[in-house]
């Protein structure tokens, strides 16, 4: 059994194109039935305000696939510890063996999730864009922005978060890293107004995007809905959409922005909607014209917790890295 | 982090009273609605033959709950390899942040599963007997009549498997250990018929007990099945119970002997079927005479490993045992 801390997986494990790539294969994998993907473990433990979810998929081929644990305790703020938490444990599709513990605390995560970002971006955004618009300034707002920097070539960046002060660091910090001129917007409705693709990034549970704000040209990628009470995007902003995109249907339309809409009866089970696998595998087109509106519900899928454990357990083994710990099956006093 | 290997769980955590006790007390406090149990999550290796489970409970009040993951590759053997695998882990319920990792390869599931078979046998065994029969010679089929052994007298075993060198080999072994008579039988008829308890510890897909064999008196606790295709017990065998008790009904009417009863129409929605919990927690009787049939069907839950993991938890700390890594949370990149 192999271990690896946070420490050494943040040295080592980077959101870039190869991520990216990964991640997107991920999918293509998903839309062409090479994943078993079995849906979402989860666990309340409502006295601490706290949820933890399990994921996981096996990639049809690989010789590991992913357990991922992730945790979110909304007090542990108040003890001046971050909500997310979690780690990702890697067992051997041959032989059923635990093989590796990534110990990342959530680091991975952010790294998938924000690949994903980046897939959603690459189908379904214009080529050319000026301006990227995030709602919230949290971490993923930042790997959200970063990965989008990957995929496509911006000027600017506007950011609305309901902290202000929040969002006047997250604005400083990112211009700085990327170079971007970043403006603080007074409210969402300004982001969505002034930019070409806008990611919300947000724990919402009442919807922060209007459908009277869009216009021609827009894509949304709303990554924050990830449970049953979670909402970014008002139910019509999905009906609008030119195209909607899903990472996966059965997912959004229990934990996502879909579920919303399809319990208000804004979108119905007949309603078209594509899987972005369906966009990565070519079997669909993602932005036919500068003028559509396309828009993407993002819930986190188990087979991008395998993508990105297999990518940095690669990263790792090559760079001899890791606390090895000798388990080897003891005999059963039979 | 904590880690805890199987060589150092296999030296202080025994299945011994206090291991049934706090399995006991883990089916009380799901039938007194103390527990948050989500269904069993499980993702199947269809080309090695492999299937891995993840469990997991929420004991109210207690300071952390565990994530069991096991694994059973059927092909392993070919490799020298035991089938069945796994981990658990310990996850605050305070902050959600992982604590403990206990690689003990399955160890602990041999422990809580066989101490559920005490519990059962506790409850639905007559108070005196005689002979207790067991069907397979694997591992759970040492640990079951050893838990049995701590909660009723016995003078004679008698065992029966497929193969009459294991069953051999296990009557010697057993004999030795527990310093009582153990016979080999010709067939699994002939267990049944000597026996005032009997329990199945095997992997069938076809029903190895037939209902035509019972006698008044007798106790069968089956413990193999926890999937859909699996079953050790005719349906009429439930059919017939005077009392028929189940870990959870959710689970076995999904994954053990119930679900094929269920199926086939000997059962159905409106049978009286106890919960093992309703017995513990004293809602219910157990066995209220000499002549009763009683059935007990275990298909394994995510509070018994709860337990288990605290237990060997205890047990490991107030030694200073374990492997401490260091993982202290490391500020993002923000």
């Amino acid at each position: 059994m192999l271990i690896f801390t946070e420490q050494e997986l943040k040295q080592y494990v980077e959101l870039n194109l190869e991520a990216i790539d990964i991640i997107e294969d991920g999918f293509t994998k998903l839309a062409n039935n090479e994943v078993e993907m079995p849906p979402i473990m989860r666990i309340d433990i409502h006295d601490q305000n706290g949820e933890v979810d399990v994921k996981t998929a096996y990639i049809k081929g690989k010789e590991m696939f992913a357990i991922k644990v992730s945790s979110g305790f909304f007090n542990n703020h108040k003890q001046g510890l971050p909500s997310g938490n979690g780690l990702m444990m890697l067992i051997s599709t041959q032989t059923g063996i635990p093989h590796a513990l990534l110990l990342d605390n959530g680091y991975l995560t952010e790294i998938r999730t924000a690949a994903a970002g980046a897939v959603a971006a690459k189908y379904l955004s214009r080529e050319n864009i000026e301006t990227v618009g995030v709602i919230g300034a949290g971490s993923q707002a930042r790997f959200q922005v970063r990965a989008i920097a990957l995929v496509r070539d911006f000027k600017k960046l506007i950011v609305y978060a309901r902290s202000t002060d929040r969002a006047e660091k997250y604005a400083e910090e990112m211009a700085a890293e990327l170079g971007v001129d970043v403006q603080v917007a007074e409210n969402a409705e300004q982001v969505v107004r002034c930019s070409d693709l806008v990611v919300t990034t947000t724990p919402a549970k009442e919807p922060v995007i209007k459908a009277e704000w869009l216009h021609p040209g827009i894509h949304i990628t709303a990554m924050g809905s990830d449970a049953e009470h979670k909402q970014e995007l008002e139910d019509e902003v999905l009906a609008r959409a030119d195209k909607l995109v899903c990472d996966t249907k059965a997912q959004c339309s229990k934990l996502g922005e879909l579920h919303h809409a399809l319990e208000s009866g804004a979108l119905t089970d007949d309603s078209f909607i594509i899987e972005l696998g369906q966009l990565t595998s070519k079997e669909l087109d993602g932005r036919d014209n500068d003028e559509q509106i396309t828009v993407c519900d993002l819930t986190g899928t188990g087979v991008q917790d395998t993508a990105i454990a297999l990518f940095a357990y690669t990263e790792m083994v090559k760079r001899n890295i890791g606390l090895k710990i000798g388990n080897e099956m003891v005999a059963l006093k039979n």
